[in-house]
């Protein structure tokens, strides 16, 4: 089957690759769109030392068992369920786990993808294939109201109008929280215009540390210090972009102001899915350009050069970019 | 009057140092015991490029007003309890505050100083001077307990088992915490054993990311990558201990794990006095070494070099170190 391999920093189209093998926990999945995320971006400057199928945003139809025929998107952390981190309710932290298309496991840059049955949620007939490509990055926002850091009516400063900024800021503002988000892009600022959210262009943005939350989306290795310049003293910055390597930041202001600094990765696909369909989240504005599969290369080169949301992948389309 | 004052990066005493001016707000307190904190050493490294009258950790008589006679000690923040941060509920966080021997204000080590009245808290006669010069530092420790950081029962590892490590673990063990101190000093960590708190030298440590809570006090540019391999996924790292200039660190764990970084400052003097009164925090171990005032340079030179707890500083006494 065809499938787009990272190897070290070098991602090649392999024509010939092994079809996944279903197991008595995995079911195959024949993908019919993926996402590309900013994490690939970052797998493939050597964050996580990724050696494999990338992809972990992904919609198909499962070949087998009880879900056969249904569409369906996929929990992206393969967890044993057995280890006292599983038992305590948090399977996404699962120490033996592996992550699709970031760690230890294939992911669904390819024909096919092999994923734990326990991890898939059929997808209803009212989304599209291209907005249930979205339920993974929309569930990454919604962790944030699962971890409980903020309310109706708090005052959240959104830094970055990139794609997982952008649905951030929407599931945020549906929340009832008082939405402001910062960014470089006024291409992308407009599109959140559009979904009734306030915007302010980076240049013309006075830092003045009196937000109550201020949600990291930068991307960017400096995103913190910035986020510190934005939250008042006993506020929260939670820290969503995972950047490879190490960062040079001076910690003093954290303590100073206590502040508390929060990481936010993977979320609950329900509440994402419940979201997309009743049009809380809105993700196709988001859809900048779709490539055929095998043109994955020139995809996620053009997603790391280009002032682009969201770029798709379609295994079946053999046409060129749209 | 003499004073211990701090220019640039270089501490000189002062023999004719000029008497603080009492104003409406401020009197003026003449000091008894002042403590050497390990911000002080910071301070003097160009944290917070303070010059002025070093010392923020002290007991003293009120020279004036109601007070007049009473031994008391001084919350730090001189805050102006008018602003929006002030009416919110953080003085210590205003932002046209000064701090005493820290941020545009002189400190303790001298004959007197200058304190606003509201700063002032009287201390009961049960606590000795040198009991009661631990308050500021103490108060500190609380501060975790009234973040609502920790609960009864909650295990926590305290990095450093210096002067702030010890009266945060004790804090925290009086509370319920099931607190373990890893340290580098025997000598320290046996003051701890002391107390009932379990230890570990740092050499016989495996940090296992399983701790609910850990609390930086490590005074080390490198506490929090430390800690980051102690606490469990969506765990809480405290951290105490301000360091000057900027760290490198990963901080693709604090989000890959979840993890909360929360910064904790100054804390409630009330908290303190009564755990100090009632015995529940034990200071009178942790004094190291008493030095008259004019040889402050080679007290902070001693605390600097040597592997001390409390250092203190008396401005009646004229004899050598004792």
């Amino acid at each position: 089957m065809l499938a787009v391999h990272l190897s070290g920093q070098t991602v090649s189209i392999r024509h010939d690759y092994s079809e996944p093998i279903p197991t008595e926990k995995d079911i195959v999945v024949d993908v019919l769109r993926a996402g590309i995320c900013e994490t690939d971006l970052q797998l493939m400057r050597g964050y996580m030392g990724f050696s494999g199928v990338l992809g972990h945003e992904f919609v198909g139809i499962a070949r087998y068992g009880k879900l056969m025929g249904q569409r369906v998107v996929g929990e992206i952390n393969c967890s044993c369920w057995q280890c006292e981190t599983c038992l305590m309710g948090l399977p996404t932290h699962c120490p033996n786990r592996s992550v699709i298309g970031i760690l230890n496991r294939d992911g669904a840059f390819a024909d096919s993808i092999s994923v734990p049955v326990k991890n898939l949620h059929v997808v209803p007939d009212s989304l599209s294939d291209d907005e249930a490509v979205f339920v993974e990055p929309v569930a990454a926002a919604y962790q944030i109201l699962r971890q409980q850091l903020v309310r109706p009516r708090t005052r959240v400063v959104v830094l970055g109008d990139g794609r997982l900024g952008n649905v951030c800021a929407q599931v945020l503002a549906d929340f009832g929280c008082r939405v402001l988000v910062v960014g470089k892009h006024p291409q992308k600022l407009q599109v959140l215009s559009g979904f009734g959210i306030e915007t302010v262009i980076l240049s013309d943005a006075t830092p003045n540390r009196s937000a109550e939350v201020v949600v990291d989306c930068t991307g960017s290795a400096a995103g913190l210090t910035s986020a510190l310049q934005w939250v008042r003293p006993w506020g929260t910055v939670i820290l969503k972009t995972t950047v490879a390597g190490e960062q040079t930041l001076a910690l003093a202001p954290v303590v100073i102001d206590e502040v508390r600094v929060v990481g936010s990765r993977c979320g609950p696909f329900a509440d994402a899915i419940a979201g997309l369909a009743a049009g809380r989240v809105k993700v196709k504005p988001l859809i900048s350009a779709r490539f055929p599969l095998e043109q994955a290369v020139d995809a996620l080169e053009f997603t790391r050069t280009q002032p682009v949301l969201k770029v798709l992948l379609d295994p079946k389309s053999k046409t060129g970019p749209a």
